[in-house]
């Protein structure tokens, strides 16, 4: 591995959890000149044989780069780790995970001490970083130029999305993602525990559970379509009324299985009531507005 | 278009609803030579102009081939059809959605009645009937040598995935990969919620979920060789304690955005009974022991 450290962007990395391991070899690997600091110091020394500078504090560590990226454990520990640091001129890159509203508030913080900001959401886990065929990358939101000076250094453990000026936005698209992948893995615990007391292998399930979950994921695009022009009507092929007829055939076969439909019947619900205000010609896309008022 | 009627199977089909209309207009487009019946009879009048026979009742439809497709409203629907028709020496293939304790007892009704019975779940909507690029398909389950003699006419509509003896089995895969899919749009449904306030286009948001969500969906992979070996641990990279320890964050988000948290904590709250049980350092497949015991 050939190294130029002179024509790399040196920075300091605060918080070395297995996301922070991760991050900092990352850059390593890449021959930028890394400052580290860990409130546990074990995990510092580790980096330091494979070539970071270990601050002895988290103002030394502040006061050694310009870009000072941030990946602790919440958002009050950016306020433990950072009290008595001077942030004046300083870069701060926040991957620590949090709400929007923390995000937008740490952003004003940030410009009251002098510094410049940009939160980051990650979308991979450990050992997707560093590996940009794994597919990761990070939500980044805040100031656009913040963004682009450091866009090279930044995209070094994993791709980059810009979504806008909003601080909060990289938290919410964060957190948005996150929250229909729950909502997916509600859908597959369900799937699985329908099968548990038959003499089927859920490795046979597998594949059929993926590939479904794969051809119907873009349906989220007819979605977004309807709710931009209002007409939730547009393209819909099972109309609401079809679909909650179909409904009592889910719960039956969920109580024949011994399953409980507590994953399911939320969503269910709410297609009654969708259909109740008369809706029966839509689609799914009414069940938003019953969310968000 | 060529037709070798002498040499495609007739078939019989009840039911012209959208679904068996577009299942009639495959079998007719593929050269099959095909009679139809259905209780509202100007369905039946469209298709004849298309070549289908249209027989006069149900008892003469079924009397006119020996290979018999049912796609009716539901299995009350089954039972009413076919009331007073003679079944004995008929396959019986139906796709009429229902559980598979229906499914079963079906199977065993045709038997008394001297008829062979597949049960089939239709993975397709109307307009991905007869186009084999849309991807759809039908599980099937009962008799293997009544799937295996019919395969050929039976894969001109959609694909065939033959899933047991069991004649429960077709609908069970079907509802299994459904209420995933409804756990999935679920989970979208959530994550347009969180955007509704704020001024992203949900069509900026859709791709980036789209892609999440076919990244993500390989992981009942490792759900399905977890349940086999029992070892809930295994492969695990996000511990259930880490991701309990992330749902304040989701909970916080929806709560800021003004969005109703119904559809995610159900989830949530399995996911915390589990971890209260001891399971921290397992990934979220303990989860399906507390659905299904």
């Amino acid at each position: 591995m050939t190294q130029h450290p002179v024509e790399k962007t040196p920075l300091t990395l605060l918080g070395l959890g297995t996301m922070g391991g991760a991050l900092a070899r990352a850059w390593l690997a890449a021959g930028h000149p890394l400052t580290v600091w860990n409130r546990t110091p074990a995990r510092a020394a580790a980096l330091a044989a494979e070539g970071a500078r270990v601050a002895g504090s988290a103002a030394e560590a502040v006061a050694a780069n310009s870009l000072i990226v941030l990946c602790l454990l919440d958002d009050a520990s950016v306020d433990e780790v950072l009290a008595g640091t001077d942030l004046a001129g300083r870069d701060l890159v926040d991957l620590t995970t949090g709400t929007p509203a923390r995000a937008r508030a740490r952003a004003e913080w940030a410009r009251e001490r002098g510094a410049r900001h940009l939160d980051g959401g990650i979308m991979a886990v450990p050992p997707m970083i560093g590996v940009p065929e794994a597919g990761g990358y990070v939500f980044y939101s805040g100031s656009r130029d913040l963004f682009e000076r450091h866009r090279e250094t930044l995209g070094v453990p994993a791709g980059t999305t810009y979504v806008g000026e909003d601080a909060g936005f990289a938290a919410l698209y964060d957190v948005a993602l996150l929250s229909a992948m729950y909502g997916m893995f509600a859908g597959a615990a369900h799937a699985f525990a329908l099968i548990r007391k038959e003499d089927i292998d859920p490795a046979s399930l597998a594949p059929l559970l993926a590939d479904w979950l794969v051809a119907m994921a873009p349906a989220v695009h007819q979605t977004a379509e309807q709710l931009r022009s209002g007409d939730y009507t547009k393209g819909v092929v099972s109309p609401l009324a079809m679909q909650v007829a179909g409904t009592p055939t889910f719960l039956s076969t969920a109580e024949q299985q011994g399953v409980s439909p507590e994953l399911l019947s939320p969503y269910f619900a709410l297609m009654r009531r969708r259909l109740a205000e008369g809706s029966g010609e839509e689609g799914l896309t009414g069940v938003i507005d019953l969310l968000a008022r």
